[in-house]
């Protein structure tokens, strides 16, 4: 190994052309259409506390992903489990962020025909990472609301979680040119939609709102909607314009990379009261109790059927 | 290597991490934000007869696009241009689709901020491919106009070329379900745009069209437009009704994979007389003489100032 790899040592696994290596080794074929043309589909589960948090919604997702670009994988349902849990075993990580994905693989010399591309499974267990800071989930976090329109529908399907992200990449960019630190795309009608990795939720005249359309149906959404069952908060799934967004009582956002986390600004304005607000304080520690359901739990290693 | 390895082994050659490798060996981190958020930009040029052809647009277009993601590399102009060659020359091709890549990178342990990266260069030189195969460029392609829309300006800019595939992709598996061979998408408003690798132009009135809006700025295109105006043949850069498409008497489309490539069919019905056009044949013999003039050319294998 040569020194630049070893101080680019990482912690973490990852699960490459069938077999389990280190993250300074997990590289993928540069002609890969995942890459080339990222043509690819994916899905990000968390290990906290030593468990699997909700990973069949994440595998429904995932398998649905794949059927809809047309792609088959060698593994099946238990098998890609099985890789994640041996990915994550590997790393030896309690709190991990575990991605799995699949390419369309190369092409044969010469082809651009997709239909002859072998399609790729690769996944890889890396340490716990939040969108927000401990400071920012504490304070909030300072959003803008972007002039750039979020992908729409009509031309990538959202619910098939995908890596096309130069417009959350340009937004934010803008964002960080106003002070702020993250960025809210809208639909191009006026409408929130999402951000870098989050979905967005906006307590409304006592309601909690979240887009309805043009953004991925998140994982932690759904845990934040069943949350607010839980403590009695009424969720409407609609259409989220940018003004309600800005006079918002309170605001979070939802996201496996940290759960739910509070919004403190948009465009510079602060939120309510400022902080995470009760609702949010409510909602993110009934989602934390979530991590104890064992409905919702698959421990990583001490499962003994896993070492069957 | 493994025995898997060698039956992949494919002719060409990179430049990843600062070093030439075989096309084996050409792999990228899994964690580059240039495959997991498709946050890259890139250029193809191609080299035909042992030179590269405009290569200095393509670099134009190339350290434009860097500079519109805020991407920096440790390569001036000059370097990348003398890596391409040192591809080539590795590669030992005469006729070669040579891509040159920047990607965000990866994002140091923990952090979201694509501030943090440190941006990567990589590129390929690969034999020389076609989008369409001889039997097409004789007949024409049966192309589909496709009820999916392209990626809006709005979200993510055109003139930076761009991995956004996945529109493309979806709209390419429709017209094959159809039993067509490639794909036109849309602006939504009834324009066709572009399609997966290529510009397109239609004469109709005897008066070339190209889409104005919503494409790449290729650089076959701007040769198409210049070989039309060497044979006297007037363009207009403007918007493209599907219709227009429809009922066009010569169709065409315009790629570094292939050059000026005729279209047979559109949404099943024969173009005009069928086959290559009058016209479409003028500007396709226009834009390979343009191979032979020395502003365009760039000897790689006996250029004596590259060996300095």
């Amino acid at each position: 190994m040569s020194p630049a790899a070893s101080a680019d040592a990482r912690p973490g696994a990852a699960f490459i052309d069938g077999a389990i290596v280190s993250m300074d080794q997990a590289r993928i074929p540069i002609l890969d259409w995942g890459f080339l043309h990222s043509d690819a589909t994916y899905d990000v589960a968390h290990v906290w506390n030593g468990s699997f948090f909700r990973l069949e919604d994440h595998l429904d997702r995932f398998m649905r992903g794949m059927e809809r670009l047309r792609m088959r994988i060698p593994y099946d349902r238990d098998q890609v489990r099985r890789i994640l849990i041996d990915c994550v075993r590997a790393a030896g990580l309690r709190q991990a962020y575990v991605e799995m994905i699949c390419t369309r693989g190369t092409a044969p010399l010469g082809s651009r025909d997709p239909r002859l591309c072998v399609n790729q499974f690769y996944a890889f267990a890396i340490p716990f990472a939040w969108i927000a800071d401990p400071a920012q989930r504490e304070r909030g976090l300072r959003l803008r609301i972007s002039t750039v329109h979020r992908i729409a529908p009509e031309s990538v399907d959202p619910t098939v979680k995908n890596y096309h992200w130069l417009d959350l990449v340009r937004g934010l960019f803008d964002a960080y040119d106003d002070g702020d630190e993250t960025v809210a795309l809208t639909d191009g009608r006026g409408n929130v939609v999402e951000g870098p990795g989050f979905n967005l939720f906006a307590l409304s005249g006592g309601v909690l709102v979240t887009p309805r359309r043009g953004a991925l149906e998140g994982v932690t959404r759904r845990s934040a909607i069943e949350a607010a069952d839980a403590v009695a908060v009424r969720v409407e799934q609609r259409d989220l314009p940018a003004d309600e967004l800005r006079q918002a009582q309170e605001v979070f956002i939802t996201s496996t990379a940290g759960g739910v986390m509070p919004v403190g600004w948009v465009d510079g304005a602060p939120v309510g009261a400022g902080g995470a607000g009760p609702v949010t304080r409510r909602i993110r520690d009934a989602y934390w109790r979530m991590h104890d359901e064992p409905r919702y739990r698959l421990p990583v290693f001490d499962h003994a059927q896993q070492d069957a």
